[in-house]
């Protein structure tokens, strides 16, 4: 499914092909946590700023309108017309940060809904059925996600048991996708390395994960908290361990700098939710560095966002319209500046492609990594 | 400008030309009030929903980015990159129902803004200023809207005073338009019929308006409190005294049935909120009639909001997807939502020029006229 096709130093140019399609590798995943993308933004708005794979999020989905709900309507492409990739994260992390009142057993995790505090159990075989029941392409392994920093001992036995629980996942996946009924029979599984910021704990649960030679292996847990070159010391320390010849995600990173250094590092997967958070704060991407479109000095501005963006946005408005729909309050700039934001991530990833096929991905690193997170 | 083409009683199928094109009437003007659509629409969605002429609000674009500005950057088509035909509203509508401290003399009115307080004066000159620096093709009177019902001798003298102040829009529009820098030269007045519910202020005013030969009138000061069946009449009595070579206004009404029965009444232009507003609380329109997409009865509903609708919503999108993004409070349901009803307002107005082509609207009339204001 991982087809490797060119290398340089550790980063890769790759493709990953699942039931929806070819994905081209290093790869951005637009987050469309509930069947739709922050911002206003539609599955045909996707389609026309570069999206590749989509990801969408098991824990609210099960939550609202319900994966059953969503089987019944023939899956979570069809329910929001994405033909494309699909990956669902498993709920893990939403299970960690975002509920209440949580008790972790051997079997699973008790907890109380964000929504309604309603009582809720998830245990791996949950997750994944949950999963199943949206169709994804991916299914990601259900884990616990430790805070930076936890307790040695703590994060020790934790990733104990998400190797057990990842264990427990695969054999439910197995046995779904050989049912009559299964929306997605192609499904397959990414599993999670954790350990927090402890190396020789990152290392060895990557040892013992590589062995289930699942469909791709993610690193979780990092980008919660931990200084940036912590975590650029976890990539490299468990980067030689992780199969070769499946894709690897860096779950929940992060800004472009961060891209371009994880790709560096070897990864190929990312998703961040920063594109669309930012754009809705009026921060705007730009191959120069990061503006706020809501500063005064751009009211009578006619440039676009970024010169020589593609993207719906720059190819139609000026910075002078953008900065008077923040200021007026009008829905409107929210969609314009999430669609911006993500064609910038997308295209980005385009571009690191791009060096890595022609050879010059270090001089684009050297270039663009000190400049893109720049506030200007 | 108005060219009529084919009559069926008192019904009007004309077209209106302006510098920025030919408008087919009856038409319904979608309004972007601040130079952007509610819900999240741009200038290009409009251009994908058989929007044929665009309104926006003198009033708030003094205040928020500022006429002059706009002026500067070339005028609000260019600003908000709309090049089809644009209306601009006079100010009088939102300096009587939004700001505080009104305080109105023969001059003008001296008001606060209602975003910051600030005191600000507004004259009919002041009203075309500001409409000739945003450079709409039809410019409107600045008038009183008086509140229905008025003491009849209050509403005799705001009357008097509004026609006066409509010889003054008229001198000031002629004066700016023979200028050199002026942004849209071709720029025309619409007069404003006032006179409450009194039939005979309503008509005496009328003739008095008339005489200036205008390029269009309005009827204002309706849907403001007072029944239907009022409005209603007040239109009828009106009508006979309008001139016949330029097209008939009636701002700021209405539901479908609404506009269909002042279509009937001779009436040629329509704008509303309601599309929009209605769109925002889930109510969309079908030729059925008013669903409330948030009723749990869609929450398995594969099919399309309205049966045969070919707007990008419908052609798209299932109800029950439709339900799950208003329960999730996803941004994305206001602009699906507000797209389909104004698709569908647009449409209405599509089908009312066919039924009067084909010699058919008395039918038209009775069938849906009665239907489509239901609640289904």
């Amino acid at each position: 499914m991982y087809k490797l096709i060119t290398k340089q130093g550790n980063a890769r140019r790759g493709e990953f092909t699942c039931p929806h399609g070819t994905v081209q590798t290093p790869v951005f995943m637009n987050v469309g946590t509930q069947g739709a993308i922050k911002g206003a933004l539609s599955a045909a708005d996707l389609e026309k700023i570069g999206c590749q794979i989509e990801l969408s999020n098991t824990y609210h989905l099960h939550l609202r309108p319900g994966d059953a709900l969503i089987k019944q309507l023939g899956g979570l492409h069809k329910f929001m017309t994405w033909n494309g990739p699909m990956l669902t994260d498993s709920g893990g992390f939403q299970v960690f940060s975002l509920a209440s009142l949580r008790k972790i057993t051997e079997e699973g995790v008790h907890f109380s809904s964000h929504i309604d505090g309603k009582k809720i159990f998830m245990s791996p075989e949950n997750s994944i059925e949950i999963q199943s029941n949206l169709g994804s392409d991916v299914a990601m392994a259900f884990d616990e996600c430790v805070e930076n920093p936890s307790p040695y001992d703590y994060v020790r036995a934790s990733c104990e048991r998400t190797a057990r629980w990842l264990e427990r996942c695969r054999i439910r996946l197995d046995e779904l996708n050989s049912r009559d009924d299964t929306v997605n029979p192609g499904q397959v599984l990414f599993g999670i390395n954790q350990g927090g910021t402890y190396a020789d704990l990152r290392i060895e649960h990557m040892k013992r994960i590589a062995e289930l030679e699942l469909a791709g292996y993610a690193i979780g847990g990092l980008a919660v908290g931990e200084p940036t070159e912590t975590m650029y010391e976890i990539i490299e320390a468990v980067e030689p361990h992780m199969p070769k010849n499946a894709p690897r995600y860096l779950m929940g990173v992060g800004t472009p700098s961060n891209i371009i250094e994880a790709v560096y590092r070897g990864i190929d997967f990312f998703d961040c939710v920063m594109p669309a958070r930012n754009g809705r704060h009026g921060h705007l991407f730009t191959w120069e560095g990061i503006i706020n479109i809501k500063n005064e000095k751009y009211s009578t501005d006619e440039a676009a966002i970024a010169e020589g963006c593609g993207c719906p946005v720059c190819t139609r408005y000026s910075r002078a319209y953008l900065r008077h729909l923040f200021k007026a309050e009008e829905m409107l700039v929210m969609r314009l500046a999430v669609m911006h934001n993500l064609y910038f991530y997308n295209d980005l990833m385009a571009r690191i492609r791009a060096a890595l096929e022609g050879g010059v991905f270090e001089a684009f690193r050297r270039e663009y990594s000190p400049m893109l997170d720049r506030r200007i």
